[in-house]
């Protein structure tokens, strides 16, 4: 062989060994991942499945029957029991952690050697009725010891006087009452029905015009559905039953003695007569049977027919009784005693394992009036089975991407304490990390389909994930929750539509009266909750007939509303895969371009609202076309967003870590540090309660209320000021929210 | 050949090839880097050094030439312009993008035609002495028109009165001419001398004893060193010379009419008579030649000694002059008028590599009351250095990880309007995205040292910066910045002692008075701030002698303070170098330790200073021993935080994101949404101003400021309560703060 061809060789070999080197190198090179961030969508979605599929009825049922047995109040021994008992069965079914974590905040119970009542003296004062003590035990629980009578939590102690009747004891009714009818209720007893608003605002409302008490009862004609017998019959409300509730005016406020900060011992208290919204005069709730023996004697003018309920008596405006009864009064016997009391939250945690500073949270509360068999065990029983899901899943080596919180609340019922002052322990670090809290109230109050009310952002995911459950309903076997939804709701997909048709779209808006507040308006978290409800068209009663009295019981729902409990595993399957979705996407299931339509929305309701005012528009130079054009560079910002979402190197983990937090803090924004006018705790400017009614969520409510003080302001000029600047606070804040939206540099 | 060794060789080369195969592979494999976060801390360093050695001496010189040919007040054409010439020059230098942001602010401006002046009037209103209309101009500058005279912005217009001499114009002050001298102001024109406190908060408190005006004075023993010559042969202020400044009391606000949102075109605006903190009375600004002739005919009580100043009159009290003198009277003829006006802010942006969504700001004023050859001229041109050192540096390929921010600020003058808006503009990205504010007001104010304030997370890295930089001072070749400032300010470094011999100690807290309040106070966001000072042992005088006179020219900087320009390059090395490792180091240079360290420190001061009232500690059950306890809590969980921090997985880039999010929250945590008490945008609760005086920085203010009140409370329970309730909420804080620092999961 000569050294020529040697030479050959080798190079030849060279070659070939290089080659192999460079192809190794390079098929290295590219096979190692760039990024620790090693989401996968296809596994996450496999685990979906399998979380849902994991819920089961009979076990919610079991949950239900477990947390029902027995009443338990907030701030008494049997509540805390239960804390510790879920407390070890989260751990049990696999919870990273599980902690209680107490605060002393401010409760309210009867004196249970003075009971509270009220009854008819005559002129010698005698008393010539007494309402009920207690409302008749149902069966199977007789033996029970504990249960609290009807009561309004945090009233004051009590006086006589004549009784005026004011409908609903609303905004408008004391309006009319005193402008059409001329009826003062100055040191007068007020008597109005349960429904329509919260009743913590028709006490406001009465103690603002003078009332020296307020006695609420339950009409037949808001608590009473047609064709149905009372419990334990149907689930109907009894004549002797009673709506238990607190009466404070909190506005967010948590603890009344703690406003603003959480309630531990170091915390510095106010004095009971500087407390946040407790009322000043006393507050008592009866059922219809009592209401009747108070109202059928009364004198006075006829009422207006819309203020006639549906109980065989005149419904009279008073005040006082008529003819042969006008020296008898009304006594209210109130012992009710405010104290600081201990309660206990049990949080349970499973860490992120690629984000575990980002907080997806679902949360209700554990503390009932009574038994709670709706309120809110029906809930926290679809909790508990969501969480033993989630520990079924850890178990076989799942992990969600991001930390999932837990939360079982205590005091909800007296002005959702044990979550307000969780959140405002934890206020920094929530508005750091949470990326969602989603809230586990009661899960059923009807027996007709679902309801979701939810901030904007989260309607896409809502859609998606009902899409992925079956209707609980016989006869829609095969049917997804979405298209029962879809089909019982009577939907328009019609987004250019206008008017009052809006009210019949699917999702509706976050009011209040519930754990999700200091979350959503308070912190700007995006938050939303799902429970079955009854048909809004046919079902006109308030809320579900026996609503806070001792007849929410396991069996009200074992044999009326959820018999084969499929509907409260759909509600499961909802609040779950919304948490799950969020817990585990790459990319924040969150949609900006939905919170551009609901805003559009909203700025032409509101701009509606104003031109019932015309000329004054005009006059006080008043417009909405900064807003409108706040919303449209929105929507614009928006809908860039979600462009860029699409070509985002979702390899890269900063990449989407960056596009996350902008659409994390999205709702963030909305909050205005300042507060709504003189509520300084409701603070997101395009959902918060109205003024005038708790309940219900109003869209733009600094300008809601502005526009509401028009018809009533003495200083007109004033009052079109006062709207002006909301106008021009919630143009700021929807400029200041597109912001947010746009590349951060 | 056979064909097993035919085989065994073809063995022998496949085993080769597979070798060089897979050490290509493995070679491939460890040679992609895991991480697209590519920081190298090395080449930053060295891109820190030549980014300091970039900046030059002789283009500050420049800078600062340029930039103080003209006045260029705020709202004013001149410093319109300006803002345009600064801007084009940040682009051509190389920044990404600058924009002009207008806002429309209140100004105030004295009525051209009507100047305004103080005179005294005899029995017929004869003036028989008026107060000079304007300085004498300095040499070089008397075809300069548009030189605004003395006067104190947001003036009301004025009336005649008896003077009353009230020394500094402090709440103590006052306190000693009411109680001890027994002298009432009412309707009295308060006479003070400029100096020691906020000229804003003198008038507050003349106008809350019901003073019907002020007049302020420059007096030597103030504003004139010892053997140094009035300018122009030295740096002393002049006879003739006044101070200018606004007279607000904006507690943060910004623009007076627009508390709270960005004074853009769309934003509601109060009535000027609801205007936050402007005041109710005249005020007006002389220098000690004209004010000699207002005090040496005084009447009334000789003056205790420490109300003496170095003019040759004996500080009588007042009220009204002596003798022959007793029927004349002062007379202020003030015709100031507010006005809405436009400013602009320029804003220069680098994108940042890595993370473009964190944002590092340098940030300082453009507008001066004159010539500004001091505030601000001299920081504004070491901003533009560092600007066109960044500009230098990108253009040879570098980038930083994070994103820088340069602002121009207007407005300063009038409150901190141009800088309060921005933020207001931008608070809720600042509030998610901003990692530190560095402020570049005026950048020198002595020929001595460093000064550096700032917050304590920022301490370590001030040292590390100052190491990098060399003495400007002749006589310290080779030696650093941080050695001479150590030798000079002679420190100690023995953190255990306590007592006064703290106030020497090397670092700062962080007062207001200048525009990195709305960032630090209200936002939370990490700041500091540098400047070359005087030695504050010897030289007594307040601010520096020529502070908002005319003579505050090029000249006092070239001729006096700096004529080598070194202490400029220095302060700008400074400046330059907390923002360079602040935008480029991978993991945050910030520590949480200092800030614990500071946190001890200052509740062992603020409970020394309760410790004065003992019994009443007692009496009212007041303890310092929870916020002990939160500081304790929040040094174990900073010490954990940092020592995690040390087995960081560097190359996992959501790793270093997270523990970054960490420590640039942590400044947040110290945030209480509600603010200090009546001051909604003093949201710190561990740095604000006290409410006596808005130029000094107190530590738990709101402790602070209720312990000042018990001495003056008219009910000390109450008093007392307010200082229990200040205790909880700084030690809530500081938990919560503590919270942020543990691991998120």
């Amino acid at each position: 062989m000569g050294t020529e061809s040697r030479l050959v060789r080798w190079i030849c070999w060279l070659t070939v060994i290089t080659a192999f080197f460079m192809t190794g190198f390079l098929i290295g090179w590219f096979a190692r991942p760039t990024s620790t961030d090693t989401s996968n969508d296809e596994d996450s979605s496999r685990s979906m499945r399998d979380f849902l599929d994991e819920m089961r009825a009979e076990n919610i049922r079991e949950h239900l029957r477990k947390f029902t047995r027995l009443p338990h109040l907030a701030g008494t021994k049997q509540n805390l029991r239960l804390a510790e008992e879920i407390k070890e069965e989260w751990l049990e079914y696999g919870l990273d952690s599980v902690e209680m974590v107490p605060y002393d905040v401010l409760l309210s119970y009867p004196n249970t050697t003075q009971p509270n009542y009220i009854s008819i003296v005559d002129h010698l004062g005698n008393q010539v009725f007494n309402t009920s003590l207690a409302e008749p035990v149902p069966e199977g629980y007789e033996n029970i010891s504990d249960i609290v009578p009807p009561y309004n939590a945090f009233s004051a102690q009590g006086q006589p006087g004549d009784l005026v009747y004011v409908n609903y004891g609303r905004t408008e009714d004391f309006s009319q009452l005193e402008r059409e009818m001329k009826i003062n209720v100055t040191g007068k007893i007020v008597i109005v029905r349960y429904g329509k608003i919260f009743r913590g605002n028709k006490v406001k409302n009465a103690a603002f015009h003078g009332a020296s008490g307020v006695v609420m009862f339950s009409d037949p004609a808001d608590y009473c559905a047609t064709g149905v017998q009372p419990y334990p019959d149907g689930w109907n409300l009894p004549g002797g039953g009673a709506q238990r509730g607190n009466v404070l005016n909190l506005n967010g406020a948590g603890d009344p003695l703690t406003p603003g900060y959480p309630a531990k011992e170091y915390t510095f208290r106010y004095r009971l007569e500087e407390g946040v919204g407790l009322p000043k005069i006393p507050v008592h709730p009866i059922g219809y049977h009592d209401a009747i023996h108070l109202l059928k004697n009364m004198g006075g003018p006829i009422p207006p027919n819309n203020w006639k309920g549906a109980l065989n008596v005149s419904y009279r405006i008073g005040p006082g009784f008529t003819d042969t009864f006008q020296t008898q009064k009304v006594r209210m016997n109130i012992q009710t005693n405010n104290q600081v009391t201990r309660i206990h939250n049990v949080i349970g945690r499973v860490r992120g394992a690629v984000e575990p500073d980002r907080y997806v949270i679902l949360g209700g509360h554990r503390d009932a009036w009574v038994f709670g068999g709706i309120d809110p065990v029906s809930g926290a029983a679809v909790v508990h089975e969501i969480v033993r899901s989630t520990g079924r899943l850890l178990r076989r080596g799942w992990r969600p991407r991001r930390t999932i919180v837990f939360a079982s609340w205590d005091a909800e019922e007296f002005g959702l304490l044990g979550s307000t002052e969780w959140a405002e322990e934890n206020a920094k670090v929530l508005q750091d990390r949470a990326v969602v809290y989603i809230n586990a109230d009661s899960a059923i109050e009807g027996m007709y389909t679902l309801r979701v009310d939810c901030t904007p952002s989260l309607h896409t995911l809502v859609y998606k994930v009902t899409k992925q459950v079956s209707s609980p309903e016989v006869g829609e076997e095969g049917m997804s929750l979405y298209e029962s939804w879809h089909k019982r709701d009577n939907w328009t997909d019609d987004r250019d539509m206008t008017g009052p048709i809006w009210s019949l779209r699917k999702i509706s808006k976050l009011g209040s009266g519930s754990d999700f507040e200091a979350y959503f308006i308070r912190l700007g978290i995006a938050a939303g909750r799902a429970r079955y409800t009854k048909d809004k068209k046919t079902e006109r009663y308030s809320s579900y007939p026996v609503y806070h009295s001792v007849y929410e019981t396991f069996e009200v729902v074992d044999r009326f509303y959820d018999p084969s409990f499929q509907r409260l595993r759909a509600v499961a399957q909802v609040r779950g895969g919304l948490i799950f979705q969020l817990a585990d996407s790459q990319l924040l299931p969150l949609d900006a371009s939905q919170y551009a339509d609901s805003l559009t929305k909203y700025a032409h309701s509101i701009a509606q609202l104003g031109q019932k005012h015309q000329d004054a528009l005009i006059t006080y130079g008043v417009s909405f076309d900064s807003l409108f054009s706040a919303v449209e560079n929105f929507t614009t910002a928006a809908s860039s967003f979600h462009e860029r979402l699409k070509t985002l190197d979702r390899t890269d983990p900063l990449q989407v870590r960056m596009a996350n937090d902008q659409l994390m803090y999205l709702e963030r924004a909305f909050v205005d540090p300042l507060g709504l006018p003189g509520r300084p705790f409701y603070r997101h400017v395009i959902f918060a309660p109205s003024i005038h009614n708790k309940y219900a969520g109003e869209s733009f409510p600094g300008i809601y209320d502005a526009l509401f003080d028009i018809e009533h302001a003495a200083n007109p000029r004033r009052a079109w000021e006062e709207v002006r600047r909301q106008i021009s606070i919630a143009t700021f804040t929807v400029h200041a929210a597109a912001m947010t939206l746009t590349p951060p540099a």
